[in-house]
Protein backbone atom coordinates (compact mmCIF):
# COMPACT_ATOMS: atom_id res chain seq x y z
CA UNK A 1 0.00 0.00 0.00
CA UNK A 2 2.83 2.38 0.71
CA UNK A 3 5.70 2.79 -1.59
CA UNK A 4 8.40 4.41 1.18
CA UNK A 5 7.38 4.99 4.40
CA UNK A 6 9.33 7.37 7.33
CA UNK A 7 8.59 7.02 10.73
CA UNK A 8 10.10 10.23 12.44
CA UNK A 9 11.08 9.01 15.96
CA UNK A 10 11.17 5.48 16.96
CA UNK A 11 10.25 5.27 20.71
CA UNK A 12 7.04 2.78 21.92
CA UNK A 13 4.80 4.04 19.22
CA UNK A 14 7.36 4.34 16.28
CA UNK A 15 8.70 1.09 16.75
CA UNK A 16 5.20 -0.37 17.21
CA UNK A 17 4.21 0.84 14.12
CA UNK A 18 8.06 -0.46 12.75
CA UNK A 19 7.26 -4.19 13.56
CA UNK A 20 3.75 -4.22 12.48
CA UNK A 21 4.61 -2.50 9.19
CA UNK A 22 7.08 -4.92 8.80
CA UNK A 23 5.37 -8.16 9.55
CA UNK A 24 2.32 -7.20 7.36
CA UNK A 25 4.42 -5.57 4.48
CA UNK A 26 2.44 -2.71 4.82
CA UNK A 27 5.27 -0.86 3.16
CA UNK A 28 7.79 -1.57 0.70
CA UNK A 29 10.56 0.32 1.86
CA UNK A 30 10.95 1.63 5.31
CA UNK A 31 13.09 4.89 6.58
CA UNK A 32 13.75 5.40 10.18
CA UNK A 33 14.62 8.80 11.29
CA UNK A 34 16.04 8.31 15.49
CA UNK A 35 18.13 11.00 17.61
CA UNK A 36 18.88 9.19 20.30
CA UNK A 37 22.16 6.86 20.46
CA UNK A 38 20.26 4.41 22.51
CA UNK A 39 16.99 3.53 20.85
CA UNK A 40 19.25 3.53 17.64
CA UNK A 41 21.22 0.96 19.01
CA UNK A 42 18.02 -1.02 19.80
CA UNK A 43 16.58 -0.98 16.67
CA UNK A 44 19.33 -2.17 15.00
CA UNK A 45 19.10 -5.71 17.33
CA UNK A 46 15.22 -5.78 15.97
CA UNK A 47 16.90 -7.37 13.00
CA UNK A 48 13.86 -5.86 10.47
CA UNK A 49 14.53 -4.58 7.22
CA UNK A 50 14.17 -0.78 7.51
CA UNK A 51 17.07 2.10 6.94
CA UNK A 52 17.98 4.00 9.98
CA UNK A 53 18.64 7.67 8.78
CA UNK A 54 20.32 9.99 11.36
CA UNK A 55 19.47 13.74 9.86
CA UNK A 56 17.02 14.67 7.11
CA UNK A 57 18.49 15.13 3.43
CA UNK A 58 17.63 13.66 0.10
CA UNK A 59 16.63 10.00 1.16
CA UNK A 60 13.13 10.82 2.47
CA UNK A 61 12.35 12.89 -0.69
CA UNK A 62 10.97 9.51 -2.23
CA UNK A 63 8.77 8.66 1.09
CA UNK A 64 5.22 8.98 0.36
CA UNK A 65 3.86 8.37 4.06
CA UNK A 66 5.34 10.14 6.88
CA UNK A 67 4.39 9.22 10.31
CA UNK A 68 5.86 11.51 13.19
CA UNK A 69 6.30 9.87 16.27
CA UNK A 70 7.92 12.43 18.72
CA UNK A 71 6.70 15.06 21.40
CA UNK A 72 4.62 17.67 20.59
CA UNK A 73 7.27 19.82 21.30
CA UNK A 74 9.39 19.06 18.22
CA UNK A 75 6.88 19.07 15.46
CA UNK A 76 7.80 22.53 14.21
CA UNK A 77 11.58 21.54 14.13
CA UNK A 78 10.67 18.77 12.34
CA UNK A 79 8.10 19.85 9.66
CA UNK A 80 11.36 22.88 9.25
CA UNK A 81 14.32 19.78 8.77
CA UNK A 82 11.42 18.30 6.58
CA UNK A 83 10.00 20.81 4.02
CA UNK A 84 12.46 21.41 1.35
CA UNK A 85 13.09 17.49 1.16
CA UNK A 86 9.53 15.97 0.89
CA UNK A 87 7.82 15.24 -2.31
CA UNK A 88 4.91 16.93 -3.61
CA UNK A 89 1.36 15.64 -2.19
CA UNK A 90 3.74 13.39 0.35
CA UNK A 91 0.99 12.74 3.14
CA UNK A 92 2.27 13.42 6.46
CA UNK A 93 0.43 11.82 9.70
CA UNK A 94 1.40 11.83 13.60
CA UNK A 95 0.55 10.00 17.02
CA UNK A 96 0.11 13.23 19.00
CA UNK A 97 -2.58 13.26 21.93
CA UNK A 98 -3.29 16.62 21.34
CA UNK A 99 -4.36 18.22 18.26
CA UNK A 100 -5.82 21.91 18.49
CA UNK A 101 -2.88 23.58 19.06
CA UNK A 102 -0.04 21.55 17.39
CA UNK A 103 -2.04 21.44 13.80
CA UNK A 104 -2.38 25.42 14.10
CA UNK A 105 1.81 25.46 14.28
CA UNK A 106 1.78 22.75 12.00
CA UNK A 107 -0.13 24.35 9.42
CA UNK A 108 1.67 27.68 9.61
CA UNK A 109 4.81 26.57 9.05
CA UNK A 110 4.62 23.19 6.73
CA UNK A 111 4.82 23.30 2.32
CA UNK A 112 1.41 23.80 1.12
CA UNK A 113 1.94 21.27 -1.47
CA UNK A 114 2.15 18.51 1.43
CA UNK A 115 -0.80 16.92 2.97
CA UNK A 116 -1.36 17.27 6.77
CA UNK A 117 -3.71 14.82 8.34
CA UNK A 118 -3.38 14.60 12.05
CA UNK A 119 -3.75 11.04 13.55
CA UNK A 120 -4.06 9.40 17.79
CA UNK A 121 -3.97 5.89 18.61
CA UNK A 122 -5.57 5.36 21.98
CA UNK A 123 -2.53 2.60 22.61
CA UNK A 124 0.34 3.45 25.04
CA UNK A 125 1.65 2.26 27.92
CA UNK A 126 3.56 3.99 31.01
CA UNK A 127 6.76 2.02 29.70
CA UNK A 128 8.38 3.88 26.24
CA UNK A 129 10.97 3.41 24.53
CA UNK A 130 11.74 0.73 21.58
CA UNK A 131 12.10 -1.88 23.75
CA UNK A 132 9.14 -1.88 24.15
CA UNK A 133 7.25 -1.72 21.23
CA UNK A 134 4.86 -4.15 20.22
CA UNK A 135 3.48 -5.10 16.65
CA UNK A 136 0.49 -5.87 18.29
CA UNK A 137 0.23 -2.86 20.47
CA UNK A 138 -2.58 -1.08 17.87
CA UNK A 139 -4.95 -4.25 17.25
CA UNK A 140 -8.48 -3.41 18.74
CA UNK A 141 -7.72 -0.39 19.62
CA UNK A 142 -8.97 3.16 18.69
CA UNK A 143 -7.50 5.63 16.00
CA UNK A 144 -8.83 9.06 15.85
CA UNK A 145 -8.48 10.93 12.53
CA UNK A 146 -8.88 14.61 12.80
CA UNK A 147 -10.65 15.57 9.81
CA UNK A 148 -9.46 19.08 8.93
CA UNK A 149 -11.57 21.56 6.27
CA UNK A 150 -8.76 20.93 3.54
CA UNK A 151 -8.41 17.30 4.34
CA UNK A 152 -8.95 15.34 0.78
CA UNK A 153 -10.98 12.35 0.26
CA UNK A 154 -8.08 10.50 -1.05
CA UNK A 155 -5.57 11.10 1.70
CA UNK A 156 -8.11 10.50 4.34
CA UNK A 157 -8.95 7.51 2.77
CA UNK A 158 -5.55 6.30 2.96
CA UNK A 159 -4.98 7.70 6.41
CA UNK A 160 -8.00 5.09 7.47
CA UNK A 161 -6.68 2.32 5.40
CA UNK A 162 -3.08 2.91 7.46
CA UNK A 163 -4.99 2.95 10.69
CA UNK A 164 -6.71 -0.13 9.68
CA UNK A 165 -3.72 -2.16 8.23
CA UNK A 166 -1.96 -1.79 11.94
CA UNK A 167 -5.46 -3.49 13.46
CA UNK A 168 -6.75 -0.60 14.59
CA UNK A 169 -10.01 0.71 14.49
CA UNK A 170 -10.16 4.29 12.77
CA UNK A 171 -13.06 7.03 14.29
CA UNK A 172 -12.90 10.37 13.15
CA UNK A 173 -13.18 13.89 14.56
CA UNK A 174 -12.46 17.22 15.05
CA UNK A 175 -9.56 18.58 16.65
CA UNK A 176 -11.99 20.51 19.17
CA UNK A 177 -14.08 17.31 19.84
CA UNK A 178 -10.77 15.15 20.18
CA UNK A 179 -9.28 17.79 22.42
CA UNK A 180 -12.06 17.87 24.68
CA UNK A 181 -12.63 14.05 24.80
CA UNK A 182 -9.52 13.25 25.47
CA UNK A 183 -8.94 16.15 28.19
CA UNK A 184 -11.30 14.47 30.44
CA UNK A 185 -10.85 11.02 29.31
CA UNK A 186 -6.56 10.85 29.24
CA UNK A 187 -5.12 14.27 30.76
CA UNK A 188 -6.72 15.05 33.54
CA UNK A 189 -6.92 11.27 34.55
CA UNK A 190 -2.80 11.36 34.42
CA UNK A 191 -2.03 14.82 35.71
CA UNK A 192 -4.63 13.93 38.71
CA UNK A 193 -2.46 10.75 38.96
CA UNK A 194 0.96 12.53 38.87
CA UNK A 195 -0.62 15.25 41.78
CA UNK A 196 -2.19 11.98 43.88
CA UNK A 197 1.81 10.52 43.66
CA UNK A 198 3.04 14.41 44.33
CA UNK A 199 0.78 14.45 47.81
CA UNK A 200 1.86 11.08 49.00
CA UNK A 201 5.13 12.10 48.80
CA UNK A 202 4.67 15.85 50.77
CA UNK A 203 2.60 14.52 53.32
CA UNK A 204 3.76 15.30 56.39
CA UNK A 205 4.15 11.67 58.63
CA UNK A 206 6.67 10.56 61.13
CA UNK A 207 8.16 7.87 59.06
CA UNK A 208 8.05 8.64 54.94
CA UNK A 209 8.74 4.54 54.43
CA UNK A 210 5.77 3.31 55.64
CA UNK A 211 3.41 5.20 52.50
CA UNK A 212 4.92 3.71 49.73
CA UNK A 213 4.99 0.08 51.97
CA UNK A 214 1.00 0.02 52.29
CA UNK A 215 0.57 1.35 48.96
CA UNK A 216 -1.28 -1.70 47.97
CA UNK A 217 -4.75 -0.11 48.98
CA UNK A 218 -4.82 1.97 46.40
CA UNK A 219 -2.14 4.57 45.85
CA UNK A 220 0.02 2.08 43.53
CA UNK A 221 -2.73 2.30 40.69
CA UNK A 222 -1.95 5.87 40.18
CA UNK A 223 1.88 5.32 40.39
CA UNK A 224 1.56 3.39 37.29
CA UNK A 225 -0.07 6.32 35.48
CA UNK A 226 2.60 8.67 36.74
CA UNK A 227 5.30 6.57 35.39
CA UNK A 228 4.59 8.05 32.03
CA UNK A 229 7.44 9.85 30.13
CA UNK A 230 7.68 13.14 31.31
CA UNK A 231 8.32 15.22 27.96
CA UNK A 232 5.47 13.41 25.88
CA UNK A 233 2.97 14.70 29.43
CA UNK A 234 4.43 18.00 29.60
CA UNK A 235 3.56 18.55 26.27
CA UNK A 236 0.37 17.03 26.26
CA UNK A 237 -0.91 19.30 29.01
CA UNK A 238 1.04 22.82 27.57
CA UNK A 239 -0.50 21.90 23.88
CA UNK A 240 -4.44 21.13 25.47
CA UNK A 241 -4.17 23.76 27.62
CA UNK A 242 -7.39 25.60 27.80
CA UNK A 243 -9.31 22.60 28.28
CA UNK A 244 -6.68 21.06 30.79
CA UNK A 245 -7.52 24.22 32.83
CA UNK A 246 -11.10 23.93 32.64
CA UNK A 247 -11.07 20.48 33.56
CA UNK A 248 -8.96 21.07 36.74
CA UNK A 249 -11.99 23.57 38.11
CA UNK A 250 -14.51 21.13 37.72
CA UNK A 251 -12.22 18.47 39.13
CA UNK A 252 -11.31 20.56 42.08
CA UNK A 253 -15.33 22.19 42.38
CA UNK A 254 -16.42 18.53 42.57
CA UNK A 255 -13.87 17.86 45.01
CA UNK A 256 -14.68 20.53 47.35
CA UNK A 257 -18.50 19.26 47.18
CA UNK A 258 -16.87 15.56 48.48
CA UNK A 259 -15.15 17.61 50.74
CA UNK A 260 -18.76 19.19 52.84
CA UNK A 261 -20.45 15.57 52.10
CA UNK A 262 -17.64 14.19 54.47
CA UNK A 263 -17.46 17.31 56.36
CA UNK A 264 -21.25 17.25 57.31
CA UNK A 265 -22.05 13.79 57.32
CA UNK A 266 -24.26 14.25 54.11
CA UNK A 267 -26.73 11.46 53.25
CA UNK A 268 -26.33 11.78 49.70
CA UNK A 269 -22.78 10.49 50.11
CA UNK A 270 -23.92 6.77 49.90
CA UNK A 271 -26.54 7.79 46.83
CA UNK A 272 -23.30 9.54 44.69
CA UNK A 273 -20.87 6.69 45.46
CA UNK A 274 -23.40 3.86 44.16
CA UNK A 275 -23.88 5.64 41.26
CA UNK A 276 -20.56 6.46 40.55
CA UNK A 277 -19.79 2.65 40.68
CA UNK A 278 -22.22 2.20 37.92
CA UNK A 279 -19.47 3.81 35.40
CA UNK A 280 -17.29 0.59 35.54
CA UNK A 281 -19.78 -1.52 34.14
CA UNK A 282 -20.31 0.71 31.44
CA UNK A 283 -16.92 0.49 30.46
CA UNK A 284 -16.53 -3.13 30.45
CA UNK A 285 -18.93 -3.17 28.47
CA UNK A 286 -17.40 -1.00 26.04
CA UNK A 287 -14.88 -3.29 25.74
CA UNK A 288 -12.51 -1.04 27.03
CA UNK A 289 -11.47 -2.51 30.49
CA UNK A 290 -11.00 -6.01 31.56
CA UNK A 291 -13.79 -7.43 33.13
CA UNK A 292 -11.07 -9.12 35.71
CA UNK A 293 -11.31 -8.04 39.29
CA UNK A 294 -8.47 -5.94 40.21
CA UNK A 295 -7.09 -5.93 36.64
CA UNK A 296 -6.62 -9.83 37.06
CA UNK A 297 -3.42 -8.55 38.74
CA UNK A 298 -3.97 -11.78 41.68
CA UNK B 1 -5.84 -22.89 67.59
CA UNK B 2 -9.00 -21.41 68.12
CA UNK B 3 -12.29 -23.18 69.72
CA UNK B 4 -14.90 -21.54 68.81
CA UNK B 5 -14.59 -18.50 66.10
CA UNK B 6 -17.66 -16.14 65.43
CA UNK B 7 -17.63 -14.64 61.61
CA UNK B 8 -19.89 -11.19 62.29
CA UNK B 9 -20.93 -10.47 58.70
CA UNK B 10 -19.53 -12.08 55.76
CA UNK B 11 -18.96 -10.69 52.66
CA UNK B 12 -15.99 -10.35 50.34
CA UNK B 13 -13.72 -10.53 53.61
CA UNK B 14 -15.72 -12.23 55.78
CA UNK B 15 -15.84 -15.25 53.17
CA UNK B 16 -12.25 -15.36 52.43
CA UNK B 17 -11.62 -15.51 56.08
CA UNK B 18 -14.30 -18.44 56.10
CA UNK B 19 -12.62 -20.53 53.46
CA UNK B 20 -8.90 -20.17 54.83
CA UNK B 21 -9.86 -21.42 58.20
CA UNK B 22 -11.78 -24.41 57.07
CA UNK B 23 -8.79 -25.20 54.24
CA UNK B 24 -6.57 -25.05 57.23
CA UNK B 25 -8.35 -26.15 60.09
CA UNK B 26 -7.57 -22.96 62.52
CA UNK B 27 -10.72 -23.34 64.44
CA UNK B 28 -12.23 -26.50 65.60
CA UNK B 29 -15.68 -24.55 65.39
CA UNK B 30 -17.24 -21.54 63.29
CA UNK B 31 -20.14 -19.40 63.48
CA UNK B 32 -21.32 -17.14 61.03
CA UNK B 33 -23.96 -14.32 61.07
CA UNK B 34 -24.70 -13.32 58.09
CA UNK B 35 -28.09 -10.66 57.85
CA UNK B 36 -28.47 -10.72 54.54
CA UNK B 37 -30.49 -13.48 52.69
CA UNK B 38 -28.76 -13.37 49.12
CA UNK B 39 -25.49 -14.08 51.32
CA UNK B 40 -26.92 -16.71 53.22
CA UNK B 41 -27.84 -18.56 49.87
CA UNK B 42 -24.45 -18.25 49.04
CA UNK B 43 -22.21 -19.35 51.84
CA UNK B 44 -25.00 -22.24 51.95
CA UNK B 45 -23.59 -23.33 48.67
CA UNK B 46 -19.68 -23.13 49.51
CA UNK B 47 -20.31 -26.83 51.27
CA UNK B 48 -18.10 -25.83 54.03
CA UNK B 49 -18.77 -26.41 57.99
CA UNK B 50 -19.83 -23.76 60.07
CA UNK B 51 -22.82 -22.87 61.31
CA UNK B 52 -24.98 -19.81 60.16
CA UNK B 53 -26.80 -18.04 62.80
CA UNK B 54 -29.71 -15.22 61.95
CA UNK B 55 -29.13 -13.49 65.12
CA UNK B 56 -27.46 -12.78 68.11
CA UNK B 57 -27.89 -15.42 70.79
CA UNK B 58 -26.39 -17.80 73.03
CA UNK B 59 -25.16 -19.67 70.21
CA UNK B 60 -22.37 -17.45 70.27
CA UNK B 61 -21.48 -17.40 74.21
CA UNK B 62 -18.80 -20.26 73.58
CA UNK B 63 -16.90 -18.20 71.38
CA UNK B 64 -13.19 -17.70 71.95
CA UNK B 65 -12.26 -15.68 69.20
CA UNK B 66 -14.55 -12.96 67.34
CA UNK B 67 -13.94 -11.37 64.07
CA UNK B 68 -16.12 -8.61 62.75
CA UNK B 69 -16.44 -8.03 59.01
CA UNK B 70 -19.18 -5.98 58.81
CA UNK B 71 -19.36 -2.11 57.72
CA UNK B 72 -17.46 0.36 60.62
CA UNK B 73 -21.21 1.78 61.03
CA UNK B 74 -22.92 -0.79 62.36
CA UNK B 75 -19.95 -2.06 65.19
CA UNK B 76 -22.31 -0.15 67.37
CA UNK B 77 -25.05 -2.45 66.98
CA UNK B 78 -23.22 -5.53 67.07
CA UNK B 79 -21.74 -4.73 70.24
CA UNK B 80 -24.70 -4.24 72.18
CA UNK B 81 -26.62 -7.11 70.58
CA UNK B 82 -23.22 -9.07 71.44
CA UNK B 83 -22.59 -8.18 74.84
CA UNK B 84 -24.56 -10.20 77.02
CA UNK B 85 -24.05 -13.45 75.06
CA UNK B 86 -19.66 -12.93 74.81
CA UNK B 87 -17.94 -15.03 77.60
CA UNK B 88 -15.30 -13.59 79.90
CA UNK B 89 -12.00 -13.31 77.97
CA UNK B 90 -13.96 -13.52 74.36
CA UNK B 91 -11.10 -11.61 72.03
CA UNK B 92 -13.18 -9.26 69.22
CA UNK B 93 -11.07 -8.17 66.58
CA UNK B 94 -12.41 -6.92 62.86
CA UNK B 95 -11.08 -6.04 59.23
CA UNK B 96 -12.20 -1.76 59.35
CA UNK B 97 -10.00 0.52 57.25
CA UNK B 98 -10.66 3.23 59.46
CA UNK B 99 -9.21 2.97 63.60
CA UNK B 100 -9.57 5.41 65.71
CA UNK B 101 -13.32 6.66 66.12
CA UNK B 102 -13.98 2.98 65.80
CA UNK B 103 -11.80 2.15 68.79
CA UNK B 104 -13.33 5.02 70.98
CA UNK B 105 -16.72 4.00 69.69
CA UNK B 106 -16.49 0.57 70.46
CA UNK B 107 -14.57 0.94 74.23
CA UNK B 108 -17.48 3.08 75.36
CA UNK B 109 -20.41 0.29 74.50
CA UNK B 110 -18.01 -2.92 75.11
CA UNK B 111 -18.16 -5.12 78.30
CA UNK B 112 -15.03 -4.50 80.49
CA UNK B 113 -14.22 -8.38 80.48
CA UNK B 114 -13.93 -8.73 76.19
CA UNK B 115 -10.83 -8.56 75.04
CA UNK B 116 -10.87 -5.92 71.89
CA UNK B 117 -8.07 -5.74 69.32
CA UNK B 118 -8.29 -4.00 65.81
CA UNK B 119 -6.73 -5.11 62.77
CA UNK B 120 -7.39 -4.48 59.14
CA UNK B 121 -5.89 -6.41 56.50
CA UNK B 122 -4.60 -4.57 53.58
CA UNK B 123 -6.56 -7.04 51.16
CA UNK B 124 -9.74 -6.15 49.24
CA UNK B 125 -10.68 -5.59 45.42
CA UNK B 126 -13.71 -3.56 43.64
CA UNK B 127 -15.79 -6.34 43.98
CA UNK B 128 -17.72 -7.34 47.15
CA UNK B 129 -19.80 -10.31 48.67
CA UNK B 130 -18.92 -13.93 49.55
CA UNK B 131 -19.25 -14.89 45.93
CA UNK B 132 -15.74 -13.02 45.68
CA UNK B 133 -14.32 -14.42 48.40
CA UNK B 134 -11.18 -16.40 47.88
CA UNK B 135 -9.13 -18.63 50.79
CA UNK B 136 -6.03 -16.84 49.48
CA UNK B 137 -7.12 -13.25 49.58
CA UNK B 138 -4.37 -12.46 52.64
CA UNK B 139 -1.28 -14.14 51.46
CA UNK B 140 1.58 -11.83 51.34
CA UNK B 141 -0.61 -8.88 52.16
CA UNK B 142 -0.21 -7.04 55.19
CA UNK B 143 -2.11 -6.83 58.11
CA UNK B 144 -2.33 -4.06 60.37
CA UNK B 145 -2.61 -5.00 64.16
CA UNK B 146 -3.45 -2.03 66.64
CA UNK B 147 -1.88 -1.84 69.49
CA UNK B 148 -3.56 0.30 72.76
CA UNK B 149 -2.46 0.84 75.96
CA UNK B 150 -5.09 -1.41 77.53
CA UNK B 151 -3.69 -4.25 74.37
CA UNK B 152 -2.73 -7.45 76.62
CA UNK B 153 0.44 -9.54 75.32
CA UNK B 154 -1.13 -12.71 75.51
CA UNK B 155 -4.34 -11.40 73.38
CA UNK B 156 -1.63 -9.22 70.76
CA UNK B 157 0.23 -13.09 70.84
CA UNK B 158 -3.24 -14.57 69.64
CA UNK B 159 -3.95 -11.69 67.00
CA UNK B 160 -0.97 -12.10 65.24
CA UNK B 161 -0.89 -15.83 64.71
CA UNK B 162 -4.87 -15.62 63.23
CA UNK B 163 -3.47 -13.11 60.95
CA UNK B 164 0.13 -15.40 59.76
CA UNK B 165 -2.05 -18.02 59.73
CA UNK B 166 -4.56 -16.54 56.96
CA UNK B 167 -1.05 -16.10 55.40
CA UNK B 168 -0.75 -12.06 55.77
CA UNK B 169 1.97 -10.10 57.17
CA UNK B 170 1.12 -8.96 60.31
CA UNK B 171 2.55 -5.16 61.24
CA UNK B 172 1.69 -3.33 64.68
CA UNK B 173 1.08 0.17 64.77
CA UNK B 174 -1.18 2.56 66.68
CA UNK B 175 -4.83 3.81 65.61
CA UNK B 176 -2.89 7.61 64.58
CA UNK B 177 -0.07 6.16 62.77
CA UNK B 178 -2.62 3.97 60.88
CA UNK B 179 -5.42 6.53 60.08
CA UNK B 180 -2.84 9.08 58.52
CA UNK B 181 -1.29 6.56 56.81
CA UNK B 182 -4.55 4.68 54.98
CA UNK B 183 -5.63 8.53 54.72
CA UNK B 184 -3.24 9.18 51.91
CA UNK B 185 -2.65 5.36 50.30
CA UNK B 186 -6.12 4.44 50.24
CA UNK B 187 -8.60 6.70 51.32
CA UNK B 188 -7.36 9.56 49.61
CA UNK B 189 -7.24 7.73 46.50
CA UNK B 190 -11.29 6.20 46.47
CA UNK B 191 -12.08 9.18 47.09
CA UNK B 192 -9.76 10.99 44.03
CA UNK B 193 -10.93 7.88 41.56
CA UNK B 194 -14.82 8.40 42.54
CA UNK B 195 -14.40 12.07 42.32
CA UNK B 196 -12.59 11.53 38.86
CA UNK B 197 -15.49 9.65 37.77
CA UNK B 198 -18.05 12.20 38.99
CA UNK B 199 -15.99 15.11 36.94
CA UNK B 200 -16.57 13.01 33.82
CA UNK B 201 -19.82 12.51 34.37
CA UNK B 202 -20.43 16.11 34.50
CA UNK B 203 -18.30 17.73 32.34
CA UNK B 204 -20.51 19.16 29.71
CA UNK B 205 -19.70 17.40 26.09
CA UNK B 206 -21.92 17.59 22.91
CA UNK B 207 -21.78 13.85 22.58
CA UNK B 208 -21.63 12.06 26.45
CA UNK B 209 -21.31 8.59 24.57
CA UNK B 210 -18.18 9.09 23.45
CA UNK B 211 -16.25 9.77 26.92
CA UNK B 212 -16.56 6.24 28.04
CA UNK B 213 -16.05 4.85 24.59
CA UNK B 214 -12.39 6.63 25.20
CA UNK B 215 -11.83 5.68 28.40
CA UNK B 216 -9.05 3.31 28.24
CA UNK B 217 -6.40 6.06 27.82
CA UNK B 218 -6.32 7.01 31.65
CA UNK B 219 -10.13 7.37 32.85
CA UNK B 220 -10.66 3.15 33.14
CA UNK B 221 -8.47 2.46 35.98
CA UNK B 222 -9.50 4.96 37.74
CA UNK B 223 -13.61 3.71 37.74
CA UNK B 224 -11.94 0.44 39.07
CA UNK B 225 -11.60 1.75 42.12
CA UNK B 226 -14.42 3.86 42.05
CA UNK B 227 -16.78 0.56 41.46
CA UNK B 228 -15.66 -0.19 45.04
CA UNK B 229 -18.68 -1.10 47.91
CA UNK B 230 -20.65 2.35 48.34
CA UNK B 231 -21.24 1.69 52.24
CA UNK B 232 -17.74 0.70 52.81
CA UNK B 233 -16.22 3.68 51.32
CA UNK B 234 -19.22 6.06 53.14
CA UNK B 235 -18.10 4.69 56.18
CA UNK B 236 -14.40 5.27 55.94
CA UNK B 237 -14.61 8.45 54.91
CA UNK B 238 -16.29 9.40 57.63
CA UNK B 239 -14.72 7.25 60.55
CA UNK B 240 -11.60 9.07 59.18
CA UNK B 241 -13.08 12.52 58.86
CA UNK B 242 -10.38 14.79 60.28
CA UNK B 243 -7.46 13.17 58.05
CA UNK B 244 -9.51 13.27 55.13
CA UNK B 245 -10.73 16.96 55.33
CA UNK B 246 -6.73 17.42 55.46
CA UNK B 247 -5.72 15.13 52.33
CA UNK B 248 -8.25 16.96 50.49
CA UNK B 249 -6.82 20.40 51.32
CA UNK B 250 -3.25 19.38 50.27
CA UNK B 251 -4.44 17.56 47.74
CA UNK B 252 -6.33 20.59 45.82
CA UNK B 253 -3.28 22.78 47.28
CA UNK B 254 -0.68 20.98 45.08
CA UNK B 255 -3.48 20.74 41.94
CA UNK B 256 -3.48 24.21 41.90
CA UNK B 257 0.12 25.02 41.86
CA UNK B 258 0.25 22.29 39.03
CA UNK B 259 -2.23 24.19 37.24
CA UNK B 260 -0.29 27.33 37.53
CA UNK B 261 2.82 25.33 35.89
CA UNK B 262 0.48 24.64 33.00
CA UNK B 263 -0.88 28.40 32.29
CA UNK B 264 2.53 29.72 33.03
CA UNK B 265 4.33 27.17 30.91
CA UNK B 266 6.74 26.75 33.76
CA UNK B 267 9.77 24.79 32.94
CA UNK B 268 9.89 23.05 36.50
CA UNK B 269 6.94 20.82 35.02
CA UNK B 270 9.42 18.34 33.20
CA UNK B 271 11.68 18.09 36.09
CA UNK B 272 7.98 17.70 38.58
CA UNK B 273 7.19 14.79 36.17
CA UNK B 274 9.96 13.08 35.95
CA UNK B 275 10.34 12.66 39.68
CA UNK B 276 7.42 11.49 40.80
CA UNK B 277 7.72 9.08 37.82
CA UNK B 278 10.29 7.42 40.20
CA UNK B 279 7.59 6.15 42.65
CA UNK B 280 6.39 3.40 40.78
CA UNK B 281 9.77 1.47 40.73
CA UNK B 282 9.68 1.94 44.24
CA UNK B 283 6.13 0.35 44.54
CA UNK B 284 7.33 -2.06 42.32
CA UNK B 285 10.56 -2.93 44.15
CA UNK B 286 8.79 -3.10 47.62
CA UNK B 287 6.56 -5.99 46.13
CA UNK B 288 3.30 -3.62 46.30
CA UNK B 289 2.24 -3.95 42.33
CA UNK B 290 3.04 -6.39 39.37
CA UNK B 291 5.87 -5.24 37.64
CA UNK B 292 4.42 -5.51 34.59
CA UNK B 293 3.32 -2.87 32.16
CA UNK B 294 -0.22 -2.01 31.86
CA UNK B 295 -1.25 -4.12 34.93
CA UNK B 296 -0.42 -6.91 32.23
CA UNK B 297 -3.69 -5.78 31.28
CA UNK B 298 -2.51 -6.38 27.56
Amino acid sequence: MINKLLIVGCGLIGSSILKKVCKNKIAKKILVFEKSKSNQRTLKRFKLKFELIKRMDKKISECDFIVICAPLNQYEKIFLSCNKYLKKKALVTDVGSAKKSAIVKVNKIKRKDISWISSHPIAGSEVSGPLNGRENLFVNKWSVIIKQKNSSNRDMKKILKFWKLLGSKPVIMNAEQHDKIFAITSHLPHLIAYNLILTATNFKISNKNNILRFSAGGLRDFSRIAASNEIMWRDIFLNNKTNMLKVIDLFVKNLKTFKQDIKSNRRSLETKLKNLKKVRQKIVLLKQDTSKPDFGRI
